[in-house]
Parts: structure tokens; sequence; C-alpha cells
């Protein structure tokens, strides 16, 4: 198995025209993809349609113009470009054919999942909880990762509660989490992290309750990466881990900052790895619940005008730019449950081919 | 002479209590007092009140409560703490009693001045330019500096257009640069910093002219810092640099970024001094202008929904304070003719007793 | 008793020259004074200093300008002049010197009463409700209104959570009825205007629990408007109707409006008054928490970049200016319990003398 | 010929169920569809991708689900629906069969085309003017309108300029008409909408210079509705009208609004026609370009958080659909040269059979 991974820019949310030049190219085999990741310039909250925009025109690119089944592709859309970020998607390929060569170094191995459709009711709850716990299983096993320490980064995209959707189950009479339709995102997002700490064992689930849900930040995952939209009522999961099972040059490793201006962990981790090259860097971003930074007050959770994982993806995106000296890069924003309050899980892919 | 920078904390533009704290306690004498920078939580634009709230407590500050006359205190509100970016006032001072002590070693000297005020049709002209070149020669020579190289950081808070303005030049039928309010801004803030360029002899007067505000990027100030607000109709200048004639341990040095994520020769300004404390941080932020950071393509110039100085804001405050460990910086947004285009001025105020 | 109602445009949250002008010119007796209600043009939010801004403006022009103590009035600003809505100061004055003319007609007559400071554990339960409720019989006594139903506006102002009071609570360990800042703004107002609703006996005590509290929105009061901020941590009550007591050309009426965009009955109560001209028109607005607005879907609450109260605010300021030819009147957002959901009261004050 | 006009209520840019709805029931027929005015729910602004997404998904259903080329259908997409104005397709079809019945009386007929494309610095010149004006003959023609007073609405969709489009005029060295992206959508409009003017003989073509564009007020069509948007770089243009030629029960005529709260005049229209009912209302909204409205001061334009289209799309909206009961109406905002300054054009589609 050889994992690889493609960075490919985009205009605007329906722009595949990068695609189509790599497939033309010869650079990327559409029938291998298991996976797009894209960063798409709406405002990342409820009413974000580009995720949705982007969607479309990906599954149109695989199956109209290339007459693949996009039924094993996972598609992962998280909105948001502020500062410097520049709209891109992450192509994950994997080709799965016995390789001649043997090699002790473990790589790149992706592996994906799917959660059942879920309803407005159980949006935030244990039970989200552990069927994302279940889907990461499955994914890891996709990945052929024996060793959870071998998992670096687990993607999730969840659903959210529109006001549709909540009238709806106001009407059956259901209880649902919030009716907050912007912070139902970070409900669905923190259960979703939630999932990947109990299948990564990173927390026993004899220690959770659905009351630790976005209250007991103390709870996390340090790999988890959780991203919420209305465009599915499902979830997504992407695992990326190394495995002996998998060849070529790409591995992953990954650091978890403990706020959001650490970049010198950040740091220490490029410098671990000399003579590599960086192919993508992957982070969460949060508005420090406390409302302090390093002790100072900020005032991103106080602000009407700019929703908090606006401004964090601003500036964690502004940070890790600045060290690895490229703003096309994987930033996320609300990292409930996805590291310590305040910080999050950032992971970087590295080539062995230093060019 | 002897300057000494000071930065308080504010939970609120009107939040005096941190300064009165300092005056109680004997660390401030207010009477030595000649300039205020304040970082406000507004948005920055047009519609940014917080400037005035925090103008006019500061003034009741300093007369009602200390009866000290702030005629001779220069007060520069820069609004917009987009991201980690925390609320504060930087309160500079200035002791000009004969010392004892000699020293070859120059220190920090600081010096303001005043332009006369603007009528609207003037903001934005070859006027301002040369009005504010004559103050900044003004504030070079209250600050005792008699080598332009030694000056590091010049402040400049000019007048904005707003629609009554607009309005009421329109009714005189005198031509206005701009009859929008948020652009007026930035034409402000233009003419204003070739000002700055012009007294440094950055740029020499026969090459200058009115065309060339915001519209020739080529020609910049490398330590111009200019905000725009609604709260004065004439420029406050404050000049920032190293003198002979100052005393004490605080000294300035400056680099100018090439882009917003130019972190790394910030990184090289800080490792020129070891063993110093780092006192405060004064930079420009600005949304590349071409469209393009590191030929990525970003979104803040296309985004109607955040305006593009809250997000370069976001972008250098999240990258500087991860570069010195402190949001409580000062980083003002529109660098027009402040450093390259994309890019602008970073200026350390260094203490030589590292504590 | 005569009380009298003026409204005052401002140019700014510190522009009190137009209230400086109405003195100078015998218009207003600044000792008259037990009210100012205010129209700012802030966000209307939690971050909207705007509202400060203007208190401490009029403070200062009663204490400092006219000498008088600001004790015993009400200052009540409403932050969001969006869509045509224009930044005014409503000021209401009372004369209870005895008069010699006798009237049978009942004539405006206005009451004020403060509540004690909440802790933030208390907005939003059942003691906010009680204590406003307490406060506005007092205010009714104040004006001296015997027959409840002669009551037609009361106005609450009522403080917010902030992150730093949330913080504060948490470190207490007490419990708080949200840790979101927008969303407590909906907690305050609601808890105000079920007060206001026990208080006039529109609901009776033992019908009323505190998770009733912005759940229950068919417990409503007809006549309560309630707006929070976070320039006080107490409830300011004005109380407005008719009495016997009061003489002079004024009177008030209103009606509810079962939506948004419900002018048919304002239209009705504009006709009932043909004689009469409009000295003030107050108003609650609010998104339809249904998500609905007469069976068509609306976007307000999916609305991530702007807030539902700004958008409610420009609809049904558009819908009375349109009526009353005048957007200078009071419009505040957030109608929780303020009349049926999606709709809200709107009071006029009328004059006798039609000019 | 007979022209019929349909809403179609859509849950999100994607959602076609509603048209496939119509189609099943045998309500629409999609092979005589001519076109489709979409409001959507993103900011109406730059970047708004709901437009484009919107257009698609229409394409996609004509295309794919139905086998019809789009080519003669013009898709005219009007980004924000603020406050209560509610996300929908306007349907409009034609159907030019001879038919047997005779009739006096002038019915609803409707006729497009198209502008060529547009290069970026053609955007906001005469050129444009003069090319939209050739669009709008045309139009005409194909709605066999034989007298210019039988015309009451000209829709036109015109392009704007991105920051990408800038930067390339600005390396080929063309000369674009301003650098701002929001600003290019208000100059792309008053050109369009002085093409209408000229088209009509509202305004001589000898009366008109490049100059006057965006700039004399005084110079207006009393029908024209232009909206920029990216998803397109040509104009599409709708000519609404009534002709003898054309049959049915709809007709169509339009009052101009001289400000935004002018429900007055568009009262008297409904209240022209007794005994029909509304199929649709169209119209145009902007804030006061003076700054004030009914010579109170509104705060639209200095808003530097909402732009002003938004807060006029939400005045308009209200006003209108308070009038006509129903907020799923076409509501475009910024109305530069169309209808007199601060006001704009509304026409109202009526069914003679009062349903």
């Amino acid at each position: 198995m050889r994992c690889s991974v493609l960075r490919v820019p985009m205009a605007s949310p329906d722009d595949i025209s990068g695609l189509h030049a790599y497939v033309e190219r010869g650079v990327l085999d559409p029938s291998k993809v298991i996976g797009v990741m894209g960063k798409t310039e709406g405002n990342g909250c409820v009413n974000d349609f580009t995720r949705g925009y982007a969607t479309r025109s990906l599954k149109d690119f695989f199956e109209d113009k290339n007459g693949i089944s996009t039924d094993g592709i996972s598609f992962v859309m998280s909105g948001g470009t502020e500062g410097v970020l520049s709209p891109h998607f992450t192509v994950v390929s994997r080709d799965t054919e016995e390789s001649e060569a043997e090699t002790d170094e473990k790589s790149l191995s992706i592996g994906i999942a799917k959660t059942p459709v879920f309803q407005p009711e159980e949006l935030g709850t244990m039970y989200q909880v552990t069927e994302v716990a279940k889907a990461v299983e499955a994914a890891i096993k996709d990945a052929q990762i024996s060793d959870l320490s071998d998992i670096h980064f687990v993607q999730v995209k969840c659903p959210l509660l529109t006001s549709a959707k909540i009238e709806d189950a106001k009407r059956k009479e259901k209880a649902i989490v919030t009716d907050d339709t912007y912070k139902s995102m970070g409900y669905s997002r923190g259960a979703s992290a939630l999932g990947v700490a109990l299948a990564l064992h990173e927390i026993n689930e004899i220690d959770l309750n659905e009351s630790d849900i976005c209250v007991s930040w103390d709870k996390y995952s340090g790999v988890a990466s959780t991203s919420a939209g209305s465009e599915l009522d499902y979830c997504e999961v992407i695992v990326f881990g190394n495995s002996e099972k998998a060849e070529g040059p790409l591995f992953i490793d990954h650091v978890v900052m403990r706020d959001a201006i650490d970049g010198a962990v950040v740091k220490d981790l490029i410098d671990t790895y000399p003579d590599t090259s960086i192919v993508q860097v992957l982070a969460k971003a949060e508005a420090d619940p406390s409302g302090y930074t390093r002790d100072r007050r900020h005032t991103m959770l106080n602000d009407s005008d700019i929703n908090h994982t606006r401004h964090a993806r601003a500036v964690v995106g502004g940070v890790l730019a600045s060290l690895c000296g490229d703003p096309m890069i994987y930033v996320s924003g609300g990292a409930e449950h996805q590291g310590p309050s305040g910080g999050g899980p950032v992971a970087i892919i590295f080539s062995r081919t230093n060019n």
C-alpha cells in the first residue's frame, strides 16, 4: 500500500480545473483517490454553502468527468480561509497493489469510514460519541495500522443543527442539545472528538459521560480534528498514521499546541526531520474558552461581529504559515475536546525526498 | 532625558483602573506622560467608537483625576484586537531632568508633534503629505535625535472621512479623494506614511506626486505606522528612536516584514539582542494588495463580511505574539506606504535589564 | 404632574450638542429629566460600547455641565440602528408641581425604578424575574398609575454575561444560565420581560417556572421592552402609561405586532387618533424563533455573519418608519417574552396638539 | 404568447426539489422556461457563492433532469435575503403558440437577451452602458412590446471585479474603474442601469458621459433593476412589460419609491388594482447615498461590519412584505441610477384572477 497527498489550489469553491490539470498531466489517478479535504472560502459557520458547493463540484469531477463512483471517497470540506489561509483541496490517494520493495520504515497510511446518519436529537450526545468511535476503529483497520501510537491525525466531518432541523425536532417533541445553530457546531465537533479519544484509548469509556461534552475540557484527543457542516447528516472519518504495511516517501507526525500561539512546539517538530520537505500541515484552532491567552485577555468570545472560530483560524493559520513558509495549509476552527483547552493538534505530513 | 514605556491592560475602552493602580503604586508619574498609544477592541474601521471612548476616558484620567493638562499628551488610539491581540494602553513618559550619569550608549528617545486641522478635501493629498512631514520633523527635534538612522518607529494618528464630512464637502463643492468612508482611511494612512518617508529622506520630494498616493506601492517608509480614526481632525505624531541625549535601560530597533508571515526577520531581530527583555512590540499589518501571499491566493480582499484590515491584524498579531510570547502588543492594520506592499515595519523596544 | 418627551438626534455616541442646544433655547429643563432612552449606533450585541459611551456622555452633560445629580435619572441605551433607524436620545421629563388646571382626560405619566445589582449566576433565573417585577411595581407607583390597563410600555435595561463574568462565575463554581455571551442577552431580556408580565398580572406567579424562561414563548408581556447591555449590572425600569394624575397634551397607546411585518395593526393604531401628531414610537423586534415569517422561511437564525437581532431591528425599523414617516424612532431587538413569538409590542406617544 | 411567473421556495442554494415537484404535478413545463430569477441566501456581495451554486443547480435541473438546453434560459441570481426576505426562485415561462382567444387587454410579456463578454477594463464604462442598451433593445423585441411605456421592469445581471480580475488587468496595464471589489459592484450596476435608461429613452445618449456613472444620481431609469455577481462575465437582460401580443391573466405595473420607506406609493399601486392578486413583487433597494433618510441621519454608509446593500435589502424587504403580506419577494440591493437617489423602482406582477 502506498498513500499519497496532493494539494490543489482552487480559485473558487467550484474550481476543479487544478484537479483536471493534474489528471491530464498524469500526476493524479482519480481512481485511486479515497478522500478529499477542502479548505473553502466561506465563513466556516452555519450558513457556509461553499462546503456543499465544493463537494458537489468534486462529485461532478469524479463521476461525470472521470466515471468514478464517489461512494468510496470521503469528502471533508472545512470552511474558512481567514487571514492568509489559501483555498485548496488536499487530495488523498491510496494504491493498494502489492509492492515488490520491502522496507523497515513505516510510511503514511490512510483509512476511511462513515457513521450512520444522525437524527437531530442525537447530535452532541453519547450516541454520537460511540458511533464516531466505531467508525474511527473501522478507519484504523482500513488503514492497516496496528499500533495506536502510530495514529497522528483523525479528521471527522460531522453534521450541525440548522433552524429547519431544530424546528423539525421540536415538532416531534425531541430534546436537542441546543437551539442555537452556531452553537450546535461546537457540540457536534465536541462529541466527535470524544469519539476519537475513545477509539484511541485516550479516554476510557467508563470515565466519560454525556455531561462531559463541551464541559470537561481536560478530556480530549491529541489527534482529533473535527469539523461541522450542514452539507451532510452523518460523519465522515479519515485516519492518518504510519504503518509498516505502507511504503513510499511520506510519513506523518504530530504535536499538540498548548495555545493558539504555541509556534515553538511546531518549530521543534519541523526541526526533528531536517532532511525532509513538508507536504501538508493539518491543524485545529480555537479561541481559548477562558477568554485569556497567556494570561492576556482576548476579545474573540465577546465579538458579536466575527465568530470566534474565524478569529482563531486567522491566528493559527498565520502562526503555522510563518513557520512552514506556506499559507496553503489546512487549519480548521473550533477545537472542542481536540487538544487542551485553547490549543489543538497539529500534524505534518513529511516527505523523505527533500525537494 | 529618560524615556519609559509602560503597558497597561484594559478591561474595556473606558477602563483606566490599571493606570490608576500604577499611579497609586508609584510606578507611573502622570505628569511625565507625553503619549498614550491604545489598542482598543472596536472594529478598527469607520464606526469604531472605542477609540474615542478610550481617548475620553484617558483625558478624564489625566485632567480630572490627576489635574494634568492633556495639551502636551499625544493620544493615539488604534482600534482592532482581532485574534489573540489584547486591549491595552502603551504609556510613554519622558523625564527631561538633567542626569548625573554619563553614558556612551544611545537610549530610547521619544518626541511628539501635531499637524494643523485638515479639511475633508485635504485628506489623501500632497498637502497632507507635506504637513505630516513637517510635524515629523518637529517631533524628531522634540526627541533630540540628530541622526535619521536612529529613528525606528513613527506613529501617526490621522483623520478619515465620515459620510457627514463627505456630504459637507459635496455641499461646498469641494473635491474629495473618495466618497467611500472605509476607503478614506487608506488614503489618509497612505498620505501620512509618505509624509514620514519625506521627513526621513526615504523618498525625495521631487520623486513624489499626488498620483502616487495609494498607487505607487514601491514608495514607502520603513518605519511609518499610520492609523486613521474619526475621533480627531488633525494628525498626532510620535517619533521613537535612540539618542545619545537619552539615558536609561531602554532602546529600540526595527525590521521590515516583507509579508504578513515574515516571522523570520522578526526572530532575527529578537536574537540580535540576547541579553535583553522585550518591553513592547509595535507593528503594522496589511492584506497583500496583490491578492496573494507567497504566491498563494488569499481571500481577504474579496471578503465582504470582514474588512481586510481586520484579517491582517489577526494574522500579524498571531505571528508576532508567537515569537515574543505575549499577545499584549501593538499591531495596527492598513499598511499603505508603510513597508513594502503586503509587508510592514516592526519595531521592538528592548530593555537592557533582562528581567 | 406633567410628563414630556423630547427626541434629540445625535451625530455620534458622545454627541450631546443637541441636548445642549435644547437647554440653551429653554426647550429642555435638565433638572426635570427622569430618564433618557438612547438608540446608539453600535451592533447592539455584546461588544457594543456605544451604549456605555453615550451613558457616560449623558452623565457628564447632566453632572458637569448642569450640576444635576444623575442618581434620579434612568439611562437606558439600546444599541443598533440598522437600516434607516437614526441615532437619537428620547429624553423623558416630569414636572411634579401642582397644576391649577383640572382635566378629565388621562395624560402621559412616567415612573422609574431600579433593581438591586445581579450576580452573574442570578441572570436568567426566577430571582431576576421577581426582582424586576418588584421594580416595575415601584415604577408604576412612581408614575401614579392606578389601573394596570393604563400601562402601555415598560422599558427594562438589564445586564448580560461577558466572558470575564462567565470566567469569574466558573472560578466561584456558580452555575450560570449559558456560557455564550450573545445568548446571555436573550436570557436576561427574557427573564426581565417575564418580570414585567408578573407585575402587570399578565401571568400569574403560580404559572411561571424557571424552566419557562426562553422556552415557553406563549407566556409573554404585551407591553414589555427589555434590552441587555454590559454597561450596567442591575436593571433600570421605566414605566409609560396614562394617568388622571397627569396633565398635558401627551398620551400613550399600544398594540402588539403578531410578527415583524404586521404593519397593519400599527396603521390601525395611528388611524385611531386622527387629530394627533406622533411624538415617538417605541417598539420591540425579533427574528421569529420558528425560522418562518408568514410560513416563509427566513434566514436570520442561520446567519453567522449578522446576528438575528440586527436583522430584526432593520426590518421592524423600516416597517414602522414607513408608517409614521420618520426613521428617528426607538426599535430595540430581541423580543423574548415580549409579545408573541416573532412579534412584539409597539407603543406610540401621541400629542393632542397636532402640529 | 402567454407568459407565466411561478415562485418556488428553496431550502438552500442547491434545492431544486420545489421545481421538481412543480414539474411532477404538471404545474411547470420546463421546456417553456425562459428565465429564472433567484433570491439566494448569501451576503449578496463579492464573495457570495450562493448565486453560482444556485445557477449550477438550476442548470443541472434543466439539463440533466429534464434534458433541456439552458442556452435560451436567462439565470439571474441576486444574493441577500436579509431580514424577512425568503430564499426562492421566480421562474418565468413563455408559451409562444398561437392562441384562439382574442383580447383587447394587454398582458404580461417577457423577453430576454445577453450582452457580449466584458473585459475587466470595460466594466463601469460607457461601453458597458451602450452594450447593455443594445441587449435591452433586443429583449424588448423578444418580448414583442411596441410601446416603451408598457415596460415596467428591466432586470440586468452584470459582472463585478474580483481581486484576481483586478490583478490580471493591472498585469496587462489596463485601467480599471476601481480596485475595490465591493465598489466595482456599484459601478457595474450603475453602468447597466444607465444602459436601460438609454434603451428606454429615459435619457438621451447625448446627455450621458462616462463621468456620469455613479456620480450624476439625477440620471436614472425608473424601471431598471441591476444586480452584480462574480458568477458571470457578461450581462443577462430580462424585460418585463405588457403587450397586446400577449394573453393570459397576468399583467405588470410599477411605481418608483422615492426613498427606502416610501411604502405609500406602493400601497397606492396595490390599491389601483382591487380585484387582483399579487403574483410577485420585484424591487430595488439602496442606502441613501446622502447619509440621510427623510432628513434623519442613517448609519448604513459608516457601518464597517455590515455592507450598506445588506441594510437596504432588509429595510425595503420589510416595508414591501408588510404591504403585500408575503416575504417571498424579490428585493435586490444597490440601486445606482435605478430610481432616484435613495429610492428605487418597484414592479408588481398582478393576476386578474383574484385567488
